[in-house]
């Protein structure tokens, strides 16, 4: 795969600013149609829409009442340990296919979709009543496919669509934001092959944009204050679109699990 | 450290199209100061300006002639074993203070300055003389400082200075970029012990914002074909700056090394 893109000489962002506290049911697509029309906003080919993850989970259904958890022996050790609530430590195992460590009162997983990241996506900020947890959507590239057919179907345009989250990382403090469901857009432009400006091949030049789209946007979301969706105008997608998943490295090729 | 900032509610980013090729010894303050005058870009107290760190190191002469490098038996065993040139094996081992992982034909290493990224930051792409590698900047905090003192100076405006590179990461396919210098805003929005909109406190949520900046201006940075300075305009620094040593996890806090 060579790459021909040609990257954009503009960016602008926006945050939609009027969506509504979102609930199980609530149907995203509309709010985000409706917001935009209120504020103004159109877009092109070349918008992508950034989402936090969180309003995904939420209107997918995708919380849990603590109450309905009963955890294990393994939950109950180690929320002893560190001072948790054995019922999210137990969640967080639930929604693990495989822990990469667990120690220190942090619990790195590979969740059952193949994200790599504490606590397995389960979080309980931003959740309106304190006796729930918030798990990842079932399957956010899916998620993205349907909420950019909706999208593009119901403006007439085809944008691309990324739903993020903030993950941690290993060596660097704090957290970035990841795209975990991709639709529409290239998710890496692979620019290996191609040469530089002094004809040398470029080594090892492949540029996860989709995360880089979702760190932009990331800047603009006030998770905690409500402003979820973020409008990327500017970026004209790649003709070969691929989804979350390609940005998954396979365990074989990782130095690091 | 509480947060009290106030999230952008628009962010436009434009690259400088018009900036020469560098070569060490060219001051990259007056090339840049040029440059947004040639192309009408003005800045504010709210504008980052993000810098490839390719160009940092070219002014500040750091290309190694290649054959000045006398490999040592450690760099001609994993130069052989893997088809490397061991020269450049070389340099990456007199770069590192430690080595995270050296198999499969790639070297993962703490550098001097700490940051724990493939072949110590020595890069190859973009050097005119085929038998010269490029080192990262010396200290590029101090070149952000720096930059962001004369530009500051002779424009009459002190906005933030971000030095940029591209690293790979665990787990995920592909690099994105992070923030290696930082001058003049905080790289860090560290929301921990605030609350949600629910009152719940925040548990983790320490954004590298920094390091969002330098993805978000990696969208517009034609490292190939030549753009490597990103404007990026309405981000209000916080009044607590910092440097980017603020984001290298300790090691002790660190599971993956």
């Amino acid at each position: 795969m060579t790459s021909t893109v040609t990257l954009p000489l503009k960016l602008t962002l926006t945050p939609l600013r009027t969506l509504p506290e979102f609930r199980p049911g609530d149907k995203l697509t509309d709010e985000i149609l409706s917001a935009a029309q209120r504020e103004n906003h159109t877009w092109t080919s070349n918008t992508v829409i950034v989402i936090a993850q969180k309003v995904v989970s939420k209107v997918e259904g995708r919380i849990i009442d603590l109450r309905t958890i009963e955890p294990s022996a393994k939950a109950l050790r180690f929320a002893e340990d560190f001072d948790k609530d054995p019922r999210l430590v137990e969640l967080v195992l639930r929604e693990s296919r495989r822990i990469v460590r667990m120690e220190r009162g942090v619990i790195i997983s590979e969740t059952h979709h193949g994200f790599i990241c504490a606590n397995a996506g389960v979080d309980r900020s931003n959740v309106e009543d304190q006796q729930s947890a918030i798990l990842l959507p079932e399957d956010p590239d899916a998620s993205a496919r349907a909420i950019r057919e909706t999208l593009s179907t119901e403006s007439g345009v085809n944008c691309g669509v990324i739903i993020s989250d903030s993950f941690g990382r290993p060596w660097r403090v704090g957290q970035v934001d990841v795209a975990i469901g991709v639709a529409g857009l290239a998710p890496l432009d692979d620019r290996r092959g191609s040469a530089d400006r002094h004809g040398r091949p470029l080594a090892a030049t492949c540029i996860a944009v989709a995360d880089e789209l979702a760190c932009a946007a990331g800047l603009l979301m006030q998770k905690d204050v409500g402003q979820p969706v973020v409008l990327i105008e500017g970026y004209a997608p790649r003709s070969d679109p691929g989804t979350g998943r390609d940005l998954l490295r396979a365990s074989e090729s990782d130095l690091f699990r």
